[in-house]
C-alpha cells in the first residue's frame, strides 16, 4: 500500500475526502483571479471577492432555510463558531443544558466559563446507543437556564438527536437553542426555522465538501453576541467598538476567500445532489458496514442498532484489541484510513461504556463506495483471525 | 478595462496578488492528495497533513529566527493572532502602551478590555510621517505597564517603527513586547531574539505570499496565554481544560490545511528570494511612485520623505478630491486597484492630519512592476488635469 490513490478513506467525520472537482477548481479560480480582500476595497477584484463571499452565504442560507444570509458569520472552523456562540452569549450565573455527547469544542468552552465567570452546566446523558429522550432535557431545565446545546449527531456514536423536539421545547420556554451541526451539515436536513434552532454551528469541510479552514455560525437576528474577535471590519473604521451591522460584527480580519469560494462550490454540489440522497447513501453504507462487522465474532459496534437512523459514523471495538493498534494496522497493512481514540468527546464514552478503551471510528461520506466498506470488513475479519 | 489580467494591482497591503505558482500548486496538491485532518488521526493521510503543517511551522521559524517551531500557533488571520495575544495576556489593572498607528485589530481589543475587565491604555502619537522616538515609549511606561504593542510598519503611512530599540527597552524593564507584523512579515527582516520580540503576530497572505485565511502568532516559551479558543486538540481528549502542550494549546479545531500548505510554499519563495531583496525592490518602487506623484501639482504624499526608509505603502491625496472617488476612478477608468478610506487605523489619521479626509493608499508587492507604478502616476496626472 504505497500508492495513496489506493486508500480506502473512512475518516469522513474528521474531514470529507476527496473534495469534488468543482471545489478544487473554485479554490484555484479564486487564488488565480480575484484573491483580493473582500469588503476592504472598492476595486473590481475586491468587489468580485465580496460577491463570491456573499454567494457562499446565500447558498448556505438556502440550504439551512435561513432568511437573511447576513445572519451567517463565517468562521475558520466549527470550533470557532461554537466558541463565539458560547462565550459570546453566556453571562455569569447562567445555566446551560448540554448533552454528554457534545464535542470538546462545546465542553471545554463551558468548563472554561464555569471556572472563570461562573456558569452552571448540566450534561444530560444519552443511553448507550447515543439516544436521548426529550423529557431528559426538559427535566434538566431550571429557572436560570438560558441556553441548550445539542449535537445534531454524535461524532462517536452516529446517533441523531431530536433537535426539532428540543427546539419546540426551548422556543416554548424562551430558551436559546444552539446546535452543533459538525456531523450533520450537508448530511441531515436542517431548517433553522422549522426546527427552532437559534444558533447553528457548522463546518465547511465535512458534509458540505468544502476545504478545511471554513465553517460558520448562524445567529438568529434577535440574538446579539459579544464578538470573539475585535478588529478591522472594513466598515465604520473610526468607531472604537465593533459595528452592529452583520456580518461585519462577527467577521473581523481578512476572510479565507479561496476557502469560502470552495465551500460555495461544495454546498452547490450538496444542494444539487440533495441532502436526502446523500444521507440515504451514507445510511446504506453504514448498514452494509454494520452487517459485515456484526457478523465477525467478538466485534462490538457502538451506537444505534442495525436498521435504526444514524449518520455515516460506525464506531467499533475488535475484541479486546487496542483501538489505536487496530487503526494502525488497518492503515499500514490494508490502506484503510479510520480514526482511533476518544474523538474529543470523553463523556460520550461514558454513555457508550468505552471510557477505558476508546474506540475505532469508521465514517463514510457521499463519495464512499461499497468497496471501501467491504475492504474494512475483510480486513477486520482477517485481523480477528490473525491477532486473537 | 474589462480584462482582469490588465489590472494594475496596487493593493498589496491588503493582500498580495498574484500568488506565486508554487503557492497555488501547493494548495491544490493538499486538497487533492492529503487534505485529511492533521493531528487527528494516525493514518497516512493524516500523518502527511501533520508533516505539511509542521513543515510550514519550520520555515516560518527559520524566517523569524524562532528557536522552537512549536512556539508558533497558526491562526486564520493576523486579527485573530492579535486578539489571542492581547486578550490572552492582559489582566485587570494592567497598563498597556501602544502607538497611534496601530490597526483596529489592536485598538478594538484594547478598548474592549478597557470597558470589560478594566485595563489602562496609553497611545503614543507618531509625528506626521509616522515616525516615533524611543523616548516617547519610555516616558509612557508606568509601574503597571505589562505590555507594549507596536506596529512594525504603519498600514497607512508605511513608516517603519524602531522595534529593536523598543525591544531593548522592554527587555530591560521586564515588559512584554507584542509586534504586529501585518505589513512587515516577509518584507522587513525579523529576528525575534535579536529584536527582543516576545510575541509576533503575522499574516500569511500579505508579504509571505500565501493564501488568505492564514496567519500566526509566535509566543515566547516563557509566556502563557489564556487560549482564545477552547475545543478539540487531538491530544489529551479526556482533559477538561486545554492541554499545556504547544502548539495544541492554541490551535483548537481543524486547521486550514491547504492554506497552510500554500503558506509554506510562499515562505519558501520569500526565503529563496530573501527578505532583503524583496524589501529593496519594494522600496525602489515606492521611490519611483513618490517621485512621480510629488511632481504633480496639488498631490500630497503621506509618510516618510523621499529617500527615507519605508515599506511598500504610499498613501496620498489628490488636491481636495475625495479619496474614495479617486480610488473609484482609478479602478473604473484606469484598471488600477488601490484602496481608499481610513484603512482601519483611525488614530494614525490623527497623526497624519487626514482625520477628515482619509486617504488613497497605493501599495506595491514583490511582483509589482515599474509599469504598474507608471500607470498610477500617469492616471493621477490625467485626473488632476481633468477633474480640478
Amino acid at each position: 500500500m504505497d500508492n495513496e490513490s489506493e486508500i480506502h478513506y473512512l475518516d469522513h467525520a474528521a474531514t470529507s475526502w476527496p473534495k469534488p472537482r468543482q471545489v478544487i477548481d473554485a479554490v484555484q479560480e479564486a487564488l488565480l483571479e480575484y484573491a483580493a480582500n473582500p469588503g476592504r476595497g472598492s476595486h473590481r477584484m475586491a468587489v468580485r471577492a465580496s460577491r463570491a463571499v456573499f454567494g457562499a452565504r446565500k447558498v448556505l442560507a438556502q440550504l439551512f432555510r435561513i432568511k437573511n444570509p447576513n445572519d451567517i458569520a463565517f468562521t475558520p472552523s466549527t470550533t470557532e463558531a461554537l466558541n463565539l456562540a458560547i462565550k459570546g452569549f453566556l453571562k455569569p450565573g447562567d445555566h446551560v443544558v448540554a448533552t454528554a455527547v457534545e464535542h470538546n469544542s462545546v465542553r471545554r468552552p463551558l468548563e472554561y466559563l464555569k471556572r472563570t465567570i461562573g456558569i452552571q452546566v448540566t450534561y444530560v446523558d444519552t443511553d448507550q446507543t447515543g439516544a436521548l429522550q426529550i423529557g431528559q432535557i426538559e427535566s434538566a431545565l431550571t429557572a436560570s437556564t438560558k441556553l441548550v446545546i445539542v449535537n445534531h449527531s454524535s461524532n462517536l456514536l452516529g446517533s441523531i438527536l431530536p433537535v426539532k423536539e428540543i427546539g419546540q421545547l426551548t422556543r416554548s420556554k424562551g430558551i436559546v437553542l444552539l446546535v452543533d451541526a459538525a456531523q450533520s451539515a450537508g448530511i441531515l436536513p436542517i431548517d433553522v426555522e422549522a426546527m427552532g434552532v437559534d444558533m447553528l454551528a457548522f463546518p465547511g469541510h465535512k458534509g458540505l465538501l468544502g476545504p478545511q479552514g471554513t465553517g460558520g455560525l448562524y445567529i438568529h437576528p434577535d440574538i446579539d453576541l459579544v464578538p470573539l474577535l475585535h478588529g478591522g471590519t472594513g466598515s465604520q473604521s473610526e468607531a472604537i467598538d465593533q459595528p452592529d451591522v452583520r456580518p461585519d460584527r462577527y467577521e473581523s480580519g481578512t476572510l479565507n476567500l479561496s476557502g469560502i469560494a470552495g465551500l460555495r462550490a461544495g454546498v452547490e454540489v450538496v444542494a444539487n445532489e440533495t441532502v436526502e440522497k446523500i444521507h440515504n447513501k451514507e445510511w446504506s453504507l453504514t448498514q452494509r458496514m454494520m452487517e459485515g462487522l456484526l457478523a465477525i465474532e467478538g466485534v462490538k459496534v457502538l451506537g444505534p442498532a442495525l436498521g435504526e437512523p444514524r449518520t455515516g459514523i460506525v464506531s467499533f471495538l475488535v475484541g479486546s484489541a487496542d483501538p489505536s493498534e487496530t487503526a494502525f494496522i488497518l492503515d499500514q497493512h490494508y490502506g484503510i484510513a479510520v480514526r482511533s481514540g476518544f474523538h474529543c468527546t470523553p463523556l460520550a464514552h461514558g454513555c457508550a461504556g468505552t471510557t477505558e478503551t476508546g474506540a475505532v471510528r469508521a465514517s463514510v461520506g457521499f463519495y464512499s463506495q461499497d468497496s471501501d466498506v467491504d475492504a474494512l470488513i475483510a480486513a477486520v475479519k482477517e485481523m480477528k483471525q490473525h491477532y486473537s
